[in-house]
């Protein structure tokens, strides 16, 4: 592909975008088609000779578009948001041309220092202490896979990295039973091993108990175990309960534990003063993550991960052969050492087309914007006599189910809401998703996609008695 | 941004990449930028106010660009190639446009099937066998990760995921000495410990010697360690050496080893007929990755994970939270199963447009140039008097020094040698990095960037040759 050919089909892919961004709505949230029905529109081998890209993008079009669920739709209201921006895009496009590996300084120092600033912005944006250290990673499942790392360093004064777990202690994780599913799969990539992630009680809006977490520490230092991380969720994924960070600061700290908080999706919204307490307690905790490719107009992949003790996580990840050194490594910070993997893309481009095209008092408005969204739902669940609402509405996911009068038959209201959800679904208007609560079968509405407005949200509600009535 | 924004800036940016891969080759290749100089000239806080983009992109030229250190220039020889081309770079934008997380088949059907197609494409094309199931990862580093977690659990029957190590056998990774950095990482966050990766002896052209293998699985046994793993390197990044795989098979299954073929670089080049030999013994082994954002024009990160057993893959890595079932998860691939990250990027729309535009043979030919020109290269470091080659050139990298008449001592020999390679790198024209074989101080020429020529190549020499001169 010429210059010429890569202007003009660069040209007609950014117009594409323009249009879809602006009328995904157009679409069927989400992709209606069969298992395999887009697998059987392609070849089974590559072409010989090479295609022009107007037929590539016309099939594009044709055969891969249907199959796609719209995370853009402005009615995408399922798991939660992947939101997404012009300017994120435009990032991500120059990010994909320069195409630097940003595994060391050297090998663009722009994309190690543009990162080591813009994670700092972050972290003043949303409240994280000064005294913390960022970088950009993939996902909170990897920065939770670092965390519980330095935790097992730390426990183990990093003899599991050199010699093995085999004949050490027992190490324990304690997380509320509503914490993330990366915390119990970082646990056996780690070698913890899953049956050592202890489900500490909830309380009744489903946040971690601390005297819970306290006694469960005592009984497993009882039993001859070594506790060794709490991670605390700021925002499950289930329901967004936000664990007391303050509360169970003190107690990780009286027993010398990791404290990793998982602000994957309720992190952005600290933003706001009025949320600036979902970080309360911060102070005490080892590390941190939130992702602006949830819910800070960044396209995914971009996850903030911040640590009180850069020199502890490198430690713990870094690996210097010979072909990596460098005449500056004493000088400067090489990202490499702070993760799994060892190349990296330059993500920081991304994150700060959009936190300067838009500024903090764009997002600050839009993310409080959402919030109300979630809160006027909730609302209306709350005053409609067949619906009830299932967990409190801290930041933008509404947890709620039809519950006629007189059903009360808990399999029959599941078998009810599964036909809600299914129905909606497939109509293609709204996208949402389910999770269970005390095993209930329970709807959840997340609320936080770029171009979501009152109109979308009233819409949802409407699909959803529709769907109720049959 | 409105629509109208984005087409604009979208096009410039589109515009400005097509020029700057054109001519990319204006830019010194290392950026020469002092540590912090980037940091300085970015605003300590992110804007109150949004800012136009067209500042900010003016700010990325002016501030940015001259920190970034140029992957794509024709005369980029350092370390690895991470190449690039216009339809990946379409196909990058495209979706980073959908923004779509390929976690689940139900959240975007279309992109888990081109996946399944598209890494099918891959393995046919460089003889992967069939009976190999094919997913896209981020890096060689996580893909080799999963394949030690896969054979930590085949060898303790899924009990370090549910248990943890501790308590059972002692687990010994074989490698050779010049296996990549990422295998001891993968071990240290497996649990397995540093320690218990065994540097297996090399032969002559630094490949893994399979007698050296066996007999040190054996003193393993009788000592009562619990042999685990064998991780193969077809193309070393010192010095691209092919272990035998074909050899180094037979050990594994004999004690029932999982066999990992880490063929991150050279796995490309096994496209060419003349070099399918590289993959030879395929067929003994558990899993394999190879790396398209290397050397198959693809932009990075677009790593490709082949195993045997993909049902032993997702037993080891998935997890299944309820929020994450769907009513389809008998009848389809499930991506976020086979690795370590729950959310993933719609990769495979890049490699769709890169396969498709370029065409089997177009990749053959300029792979197949690579290697010519190494090997020119090569050729002209033997016929000179005062310069020495250290390793045969299998694919597409020179090991070499200067050795002037009459310096034998190596003190002098490595010092020489780092002044050359500051010198040229400084000098910006090329960009070369090092390595040590034998202790040996080692500069590379790694040759596989798109548009690198025989005339890039020849500048490459004479630069050197001018650099040793003084």
């Amino acid at each position: 592909m010429d210059a010429a050919e890569f202007r003009r089909h660069g040209h007609e892919i950014i117009d594409w975008i323009a249009d879809y961004l602006e009328h995904a709505d157009r679409y069927p949230v989400m992709a209606r088609t069969r298992p395999g029905e887009i697998r059987d529109l392609i070849p089974a081998s590559a072409p010989e000779a090479g295609e022009d890209m107007e037929r590539i993008f016309a099939d594009f079009q044709r055969d891969i578009l249907p199959g796609v669920t719209h995370w853009n739709h402005p009615r995408f209201f399922a798991y939660f948001p992947a939101n997404n921006s012009g300017p994120s895009i435009l990032g991500e496009l120059l990010s994909a041309g320069l195409g630097v590996n940003a595994m060391l300084w050297q090998t663009s120092p722009a994309a190690t220092e543009l990162e080591e600033r813009v994670v700092s912005w972050l972290a003043q944006l949303v409240g994280i202490p000064d005294s913390f250290s960022g970088v950009i990673q993939d996902t909170a499942s990897t920065a939770t896979l670092c965390a519980l790392l330095c935790a097992r360093e730390k426990t183990t004064a990093f003899r599991t990295n050199e010699r093995g777990a085999v004949g050490g202690d027992t190490l324990r994780i304690y997380a509320s039973g509503e914490a993330h599913s990366s915390i119990t799969k970082g646990a056996r990539i780690a070698g913890f091993g899953a049956d050592n992630v202890v489900a500490v009680g909830i309380d009744g809006d489903r946040a971690l108990d601390p005297g819970d977490l306290a006694a469960r520490i005592e009984a497993d230092l009882a039993a001859g175990l070594t506790p060794c991380a709490v991670v605390a969720t700021v925002g499950t994924t289930g329901c967004t309960a936000i664990d007391p960070v303050g509360l169970i600061g003190p107690v990780a700290r009286r027993h010398n534990l990791w404290l990793h908080v998982d602000a994957a999706l309720a992190g952005t919204a600290a933003i706001l003063p009025e949320k600036r307490w979902l970080f309360n307690g911060l102070a005490h905790a080892d590390s941190v993550v939130f992702n602006p490719h949830k819910w800070m107009f960044t396209n995914f992949d971009c996850s903030a991960y911040f640590v009180r003790d850069p020199e502890h996580l490198e430690r713990t990840m870094a690996i210097h052969p010979e072909y990596l050194k460098t005449g500056r490594d004493r000088e400067v910070t090489n990202y490499m050492d702070w993760g799994i993997q060892l190349g990296r893309r330059f993500r920081a481009l991304k994150l700060w087309f959009v936190l300067r095209n838009f500024g903090a008092r764009k997002i600050r408005e839009m993310v409080a914007a959402h919030i109300a969204l979630a809160n006027d739902f909730a609302a209306w669940v709350d005053a409609a006599p067949d619906w009830e609402r299932l967990a409190p509405v801290p930041v933008n996911t509404v947890c709620f189910r039809c519950k006629p009068a007189g059903m009360t038959n808990e399999d029959e209201l599941a078998a009810l809401n599964r036909e809600i959800l299914d129905r909606v679904n497939q109509a293609g208007v709204i996208y949402l998703t389910h999770t269970r609560l005390d095993e209930v079968f329970t709807l959840r509405l997340s609320v936080g996609q770029t171009r979501t407005t009152a109109e979308h949200v009233a819409t949802a509600w409407t699909e959803l008695q529709k769907a109720a009535a049959g």
